[in-house]
């Protein structure tokens, strides 16, 4: 990997924000003396988590939910805000709580991910949650979520599925089962 | 899967639009009486195209690109907007011609991805290239992009590589070893 001369950041302009937006403009010069203006979503908060709950028989826990972007229902992992200082793993458990109704003896935090970097400081962290039992905590969802179960052995189905389409929710179960393959103690070791 | 009644959506008010981002407000009423506002980011144009280039000796083509979002180096597949009313699989080619400087005798669509379904109508679609021969196309980057290849074999490996952090490239590499491990044929019909 060669050593990069990063751009220089010259200004960050601010532009417009909403309740859930913000966008800012950035002056950037490149090593090369080439000038160029980018917009980006700035970061709000400290990111968000995603996590993939696995039952001890294997099957990876979904939620079923309505997506206003999209405006259709979509299948998913459960994910959310982390909010103020909460620790990231507290934040994956409480996600899962409220979207799933379980909750998790292990959490692990598998990797950082990021969505459409050129232009956006988003960031998720991808937790793997194991040793699952039923507990729910109340949400702040407008409907009930359906909760639906799929074999972990079968993702490869679930991966070309038109209801499950994040690109977030479809790598970090790849990322869980080969996390999980090169682990293999790691399944194992849940409570009875 | 239940027969779900999906939300009424009662308005889509514009808030606020940048050169690249429109941001909307959205009022919903769910089918149990629940009323709630959305904010969401409007589609602009008709999507992108993210490629998974793979070589005859099955490594595939990445590009490392400075991004603006996470001001750091980025280690990802080509990928672009379609323009105008191109189809699909010659708006992947371009792009790979773009930025990595190869053009694909086969290409194939393996699926279409979002991103954050619940507040963006963002679709990818995840272009699968073959049949790979060198061939470039001046692109609109401010600096050269480096071309990185790696071994598809090796993809756990990558997949863990925080220099690689693209939820959408990520799951696009899994989709495409998935096509290739179930489609045993399509890697061996390349022209030699």
């Amino acid at each position: 990997m060669p050593v990069e001369q990063p751009p220089k950041m010259c200004a960050v302009r601010p532009l417009v924000e909403t309740r859930l937006f913000a966008v800012e403009a950035v002056d950037l010069k490149f090593a090369n003396g080439v000038e160029v203006t980018f917009e980006r979503l700035a970061a709000k908060g400290r990111g968000a988590v995603l996590v993939v709950p696995i039952l001890d028989d294997g099957r990876i826990v979904l939620i079923r939910e309505y997506a206003c972007g999209t405006e259709r229902y979509e299948l998913g992992l459960p994910k959310g805000r982390i909010d103020g200082d909460e620790p990231i793993l507290e934040a994956a458990n409480r996600e899962l709580m409220e979207e799933a109704g379980f909750t998790a003896a292990q959490l692990t935090l598998l990797r950082e991910v990021t969505s459409s970097p050129a232009y956006s400081a988003q960031r998720t962290h991808i937790v793997l949650a194991t040793g699952l039992s039923p507990r729910r905590l109340p949400g702040d969802e407008p409907e009930p979520l359906e909760v639906v179960t799929w074999p972990l052995d079968d993702l490869d189905r679930l991966a070309f599925e038109g209801q499950c389409s994040e690109a977030r929710s479809i790598a970090a179960m790849y990322l869980a089962r080969t996390y999980l393959a090169h682990s293999p103690a790691n399944d194992q070791k849940n409570p009875a």
